[in-house]
């Protein structure tokens, strides 16, 4: 399981190696908002996105055999990146599954770091079965996206930055917004803030029709989306909340916010005005919570979780502005 | 005169106004170019680029009298913005020259923090008499964009966190590429260079056609530019180098490199697909040079220095994807 202790110990082996990334906020963002946005830049991160954080914290902990037969893992791509990235430095040989319809930046990245890329198609076919296959026939450590202890806690570094940094920004009490698939992210972070900064409350984001985790944190039970496809915020499609990290969530997060594509857009727009940071969709709704949802607090973080869109994708951001 | 004991002043004075910047680096950034290439992201300061380093050490050192009558400034938009934010954190009244070319994003935020812009034509008015009558009239304290000791010292504080930042990243010798108008952000870090990594080397980048600094470097001489429009890097088309910073480059520099608008658009795409950060053509030069110059050793750094740009001028970076 997941704890402090676990969290703690992932810092000190990615110290070094993963981007203790910086917290900003914009004057001009504020005063649009009408409230205090503080945005912890994960796009920074060393592979455009919080995932490096759990890819290392998984691949650091693996025994020297396990590490030299390889790992293999399923991602739309920012868990892809990040595991690739730990992979390669460790030197462990490392197959990743990824949707063909992911974005194709996110695969021709994933190869550049040396991974060898399986592709899929996510509407008909069942990535875990056919993880948990591969992995078998290599004799390869299935490293999950969200729902294994190691990754739970290198995403929980980003929680013990943030408690850091709100106290040196004079910050005592907040909600912290965080994009949420299955949960992995929100719940390390969660688990960091528990301990570190108890008066800052976290509360998933995620996109409309895709609200699994805030529906679940309502109902007390784990519900499911009725799709994986059928938003532009690729990275955050998660079947349902995990195993592990509901019940996290279902401990320690506030109400989950919803937010519409359109609102991530903007987001990704009012990123790039007044934040100088690219996002993208799925890495852009809690700052779109941040901006426009109507309950909460003076003062809000919001986790920009990812930055790793198609300019394609980045040009509709732009279109707000037309 | 500049000197390190006013740098590091300044650096005392904006400590908790102004941002740390991260330096930046990414492995496919990397192998595209062939050499180890660092970037330090102002475009990730406060209000979007290093110039709000010299407003605050120029704006945090007048006398109060002065302070409470007002500054006055002219720029393109970056100057603007640093010093109308600065004037607004001291209470200064703040009135800002700006040529009625700029981009609309800057004019817009120049306004926004409480500045009173007066638009001037580049083509066929001269700035600085213009500035100086206005100065005059109203007894505004002028903070010049580059040759200014005050201002000098607060963008060299820029260079003090590139030496720390090279020794966390156990960099000891590199070529330190920045974007260069006046002169004010290349002479500022080659101060500060000097004293606290003497290995790192300052070489100014700069536009096709508007390569005074570079031409001045080799002549020794102050060489004017034939025109100051004309190049999509408006920040950074100024006359001729500075009268304070030239003699200070003219020591410490190395060749200055010179780059053409395409090759600023395609490092802005780069950044934009490698870093997630959003430059704007004239504080992208720099890493152009560190991209696609064939002069370089094996690590540079490259100072990111603004991201002020306008979407539609976004769109032509992103177009180099197509």
């Amino acid at each position: 399981m997941t704890d402090i202790a676990l969290i703690e110990a992932a810092a000190r082996r990615l110290s070094g190696h993963v981007r203790r990334t910086p917290l900003l906020n914009a004057p001009l963002l504020d005063r649009l908002a009408g409230r205090r946005i503080f945005v912890k830049a994960e796009c920074l991160q060393v592979t455009g996105s919080f995932k490096a954080r759990g890819g290392w914290s998984a691949v650091s902990a693996l025994s020297p055999d396990a590490r030299a037969r390889g790992v293999i893992a399923y991602s739309s791509g920012n868990h892809a990146q990040g595991v690739a990235y730990a992979a390669a430095a460790h030197g462990a040989p490392c197959v990743i599954l990824m949707p063909s319809n992911a974005p194709a930046v996110k695969i021709a990245n994933t190869r550049a770091y040396g991974a060898e890329v399986v592709l899929y198609d996510r509407a008909t076919e069942d990535r875990d079965a056919l993880g948990a296959r591969l992995a078998e026939g290599r004799e390869l450590t299935l490293i999950k996206p969200y729902d294994d202890p190691q990754v739970i806690a290198g995403q929980g570094t980003v929680g013990l930055e943030i408690a850091e940094q709100v106290a040196e920004a004079g910050v005592t009490a907040a909600d912290v917004l965080v994009c949420c698939g299955g949960g992995g992210l929100s719940s390390g972070v969660a688990l960091s803030l528990e301990v570190h900064a108890p008066r800052l409350r976290v509360r998933t984001a995620e996109p409309q029709d895709f609200d699994d985790m805030a529906r679940s944190l309502i109902s007390g039970t784990r519900e499911r989306n009725a799709s994986t496809t059928g938003s532009i915020c690729d990275a955050i499609l998660t079947p349902s909340p995990g195993e592990l990290t509901f019940p996290i969530l279902s401990r320690l997060a506030g109400p989950g916010a919803v937010v519409t594509d359109d609102r991530a857009l903007q987001a990704m727009a009012l990123a790039f005005m007044h934040l100088r940071i690219v996002l993208e969709p799925g890495g852009a709704v809690a700052l779109a919570a941040a901006l426009f949802a109507d309950d909460l607090p003076d003062t809000v973080i919001a986790v920009a979780s990812g930055g790793n869109v198609d300019p394609e994708t980045f040009a509709l951001a732009l279109d707000c502005f037309a």
